[in-house]
């Protein structure tokens, strides 16, 4: 059992990370696909590190949470279940277990299609390793957002799931067995379960599943019951969210979308957590 | 007239100076003597610039606002005036405009001392080269906290104060003309007005002016009417203080006392204040 897990690897989660270590909490960093920053070509405004690519600024962030002896694993994240005072996450199949949860998704900017929100769970699922095994034998539609999506949708065929990949483009590492749609997904269609998808140019495909990979995912989707203000997971100045034992920090929580104000909340949360993790010890 | 002038040299300020630079907005960074930062011997909590001393860290961040263009001066803010919808800043005897101001002076770990609160403008102050001349040809004490006490001091002498220099040890570059005491004052004496301080040792020493010079300045006692809570000063999430077109960011605002949370505060107190600017053009 963890004393923190830290979903998300970039500058709020990393933050995040070496400031439990510095308070002596065990800690584990769960990353998906990298978000924006990874594109930038040129930021200017972190203080100490100018003049520095986003590439180049997160390989000096992994750098300093790897050289304080801090794992990150990447992969994508199911859902987080509170538990008996403590918290089950579902990583790719593997169940992890931590006292305390640091959300640092970041944010995605996709708004979520027509009948997502509603099928949620009944067929809409964000994460092939998570859900795939409800699927098998089915036909199952990957609509890839992520760079991950192709080994996942690889993932979803191995496990026997009948899968159509919808994308821009084809990418290089989908298995060449896998059938190819030209895309996006404008609707999730059915009524109380999935029964297919239409697509941007009013084609439908039947299915039963849908698995929707977009960079990041929304955070409610994550944690039922997970306060929101304005589509920004909702923190007090401290990072707790409404969820004890829950913090978040980065762009999840609010604008602006910037480096340094991810850093300082990271820092806010892990302490704030250090201290629901001390306050659990003496009661 | 500058957009904003930023008072203090630290995280805070820097960051917030970079992110105006970086809206387009004019500003200038108004440091005093360096803050405790400048004596951690090791940081490893700063994400992407671990094992550094806090001398280097500081060395980095002026380095980066530097070369952005950005002028730093170093001295006291005397104190802070609104007027007709802009500030005026008395800086070492000079008066600087601006339309925004954002604090981020640090903070000061000692206590006020008994009668300092009450006789503040009565004969206690917070800065020589601002007030000095009204204590000409009159017995003045100066309490040194602060590195640069003893150049304030000097500056009293010159212009004809009859100063008495008090602190735990006589500093190097105090004029030798000026008589000394070992101690601390421990009450500053006087109804209505400064008569006098009572050292530590319990011996009194009568003045008509009493200069208090702490490394850092208790943010009310610069700008009358901001508000405080807890002895911090009061912000929203966005970094607004209770006066308008006032921001602050860093130590001073409350805890944790960090570089990272510094540096987060110091971009969104500037994209506020960049708010503000482009709001009051546009009315």
């Amino acid at each position: 059992m963890l004393d923190c897990i830290v979903v998300g690897g970039g500058p709020a989660g990393l933050s995040a990370a070496i400031n439990l270590r510095q308070r002596g909490k065990s800690c584990l960093v769960l990353s998906a696909a990298a978000g924006y920053l990874a594109k930038a070509e040129r930021m200017d405004n972190y203080l100490g590190m100018p003049g520095m690519s986003g590439q180049e600024m997160l390989r000096r962030f992994s750098e300093h949470s790897a050289g304080m002896g801090i794992e990150t694993r990447t992969g994508r994240v199911g859902n987080i279940l509170p538990f008996d005072g403590h918290f089950m996450l579902n990583f790719g199949g593997d169940m992890l277990e931590a006292r305390s949860v640091i959300l640092a998704t970041g944010v995605s900017k996709a708004k979520p299609v027509a009948g997502e929100a509603e099928l949620l769970g009944m067929g809409v699922s964000y994460c092939a390793t998570c859900d795939g095994m409800l699927y098998r034998g089915r036909n199952v539609v990957v609509w890839g957002l992520a760079e991950e999506a192709a080994s996942e949708a690889n993932f979803l065929a191995g496990i026997g799931c009948r899968v159509t990949f919808v994308s821009g483009r084809r990418p290089a590492g989908l298995d060449a067995a896998i059938p190819f749609e030209t895309g996006s997904v404008r609707e999730v269609l059915g009524q109380g379960a999935v029964s297919g998808v239409r697509l941007t140019d009013g084609r439908e495909l039947a299915c039963t599943g849908v698995f929707i990979l977009r960079a990041a995912v929304a955070p409610d989707s994550l944690l039922p019951g997970l306060e929101l203000r304005d589509g920004f997971v909702y923190t007090e100045r401290d990072m707790s969210t409404s969820v004890p034992g829950v913090f978040a920090a980065g762009d999840l929580v609010g604008k602006p979308l910037q480096v340094s104000k991810a850093v300082g909340e990271g820092l806010i949360a892990a302490l704030s957590a250090a201290e629901y993790l001390d306050r659990a010890d003496r009661a």
